[in-house]
């Protein structure tokens, strides 16, 4: 997906929610933003918002010599995911068709995402994503090729979303390689985040090399892009991988909320929809 | 009050919404954003946000070559707000303090604002200020100075939000002049606007001389200033007037919904809070 003319202010708002949360000065955090307007001013729309993202989050972790600006927000959503984690099981345990739920609480996590906005509600979220209508949803999809794989390959998108995933993990009953950053990036969760959540006792965890939102395969490791192209069944969460994902041939199935109007507009939707798209390996 | 960082991005999205609604193509809208870019990087914060949303919609406007972007959306609103006015006439008829009920309607028209949100939802919004707390009420001064005073200055704020005025004005019992813009800036009252919504039946109608958000003194007419500095009474309606009138000593009423987080940290209240706040003459 290109960069539309949208996310330029909300890249100005990211970085200067990332400076504060670097703790950068008032005059720090203004010499951020006007090199951020450079970066922006130089940089085509062809690209993708992850990659925009990328350039922008490096050079703000560089002026405020701060290696990750999010780690105590990550710190606290995985907490906070983890006392919800029992009634979440047992929510399960309970429900006619488990997948079905399982997949709604894992999109449900996906709104603990502090690229897009500088908070959020995650309880008001889960009972709105529990129950609300699918804008697209390739459920039956998903449930065949679950049967027919013999293991997935789960792109992993926030920490404390990671909870959330875990629960979906449980429910697939396959084996799983957990993919996580290999640096910080805004909330995005690296190996220490989805430990943290309990993924290692669950699926193998690797990182793609990268230190990118989204899944950049220019900048993703040999070994990732190889489990990548050999991959059976890949879940991607997220905005930043269907927007660095969304135009690759690959046996995908992408689930996110809708929460830009940028991301709702590209996939045909509205704000705070909820998706479970497949894609298509050719 | 300084513009904040916090405006940077919003501004960028307002001169988006702007090009938008003028027709600009998309590589217009590019070259707009990237103007205003250089605009914001050149100008210095200690000027107000309606100095800086001044110029930057009158780069729009040029480079759109159209001088009035929001004249659709102002006709819009007013067309909205008269259908409306025979109901909120009717819930003064019926109130125990018809001139607090007044204030209220007053406020909640104040929601009308293109400027920092693209859209709103008029009747929802009447519905919560009508009831909610105020954050900041200074009703017992406000009352006593309408007693005391010979005549009211009215500084409007947006079109369709006249009819909002209007209702208050209608309960003042006191000549009243009402001053708009003299020309359009996104979608403030103009003369054409301030008619449109009947304001002229209850009022006198003049401009400040000034084609800027909010009272820019340095741009106003002499005859507007003579009559702010000669005023007993002046009721300032929104958040671009209290941002170029919050410190100057005027015997001001500013009547405003806090409708981004730059103002309510500013004012020390909330977003969506509701204030009538007296300024003192000294």
């Amino acid at each position: 997906m290109k960069t539309y003319l949208d996310c330029y202010p909300c890249f100005m708002k990211q970085s200067l929610s990332a400076a504060r949360r670097a703790g950068a000065s008032e005059e720090l955090q203004q010499e951020i933003l006007l090199n951020v307007m450079d970066e922006l001013q130089s940089l085509p729309l062809s690209i993708t918002p992850p990659e925009m993202a990328f350039k922008i989050h490096k050079s703000v972790r560089q002026k405020t010599h701060n290696s990750d600006p999010y780690k105590q927000a990550k710190d606290q959503a995985t907490q906070e995911a983890l006392t919800l984690y029992p009634e979440l099981k047992n929510k399960l345990g309970t429900a006619s068709d488990p997948l079905e739920i399982a997949v709604r609480i894992a999109i449900a996590g996906n709104i603990i995402d502090l690229g897009v906005n500088d908070s959020y509600d995650i309880k008001a979220n889960l009972n709105r994503v529990l129950t609300q209508s699918f804008a697209i949803s390739d459920l039956p999809a998903l449930r065949k090729q679950l049967e027919e794989c013999s293991s997935i390959l789960y792109l992993a998108d926030n920490a404390g979303e990671t909870v959330f995933d875990r629960i979906l993990i449980e429910q697939f009953n396959k084996p799983v390689t957990y993919v996580v950053k290999a640096g910080s990036i805004i909330n995005d969760a690296t190996h220490e985040d989805a430990v943290a959540a309990g993924i290692d006792q669950v699926a193998e965890i690797i990182d793609n090399g990268s230190q990118a939102p989204g899944t950049l395969f220019e900048q993703c490791s040999e070994s990732f892009l190889q489990r990548f192209q050999q991959a059976e069944l890949i879940i991607a969460k997220g905005q930043a991988n269907y927007e660095s994902l969304s135009e690759r041939p690959a046996p995908i199935f992408f689930l996110l909320q809708a929460k830009c109007n940028v991301i709702a507009r590209d996939l045909g939707i509205k704000e705070t929809d909820i998706v479970l798209k497949q894609q298509l390996k050719e």
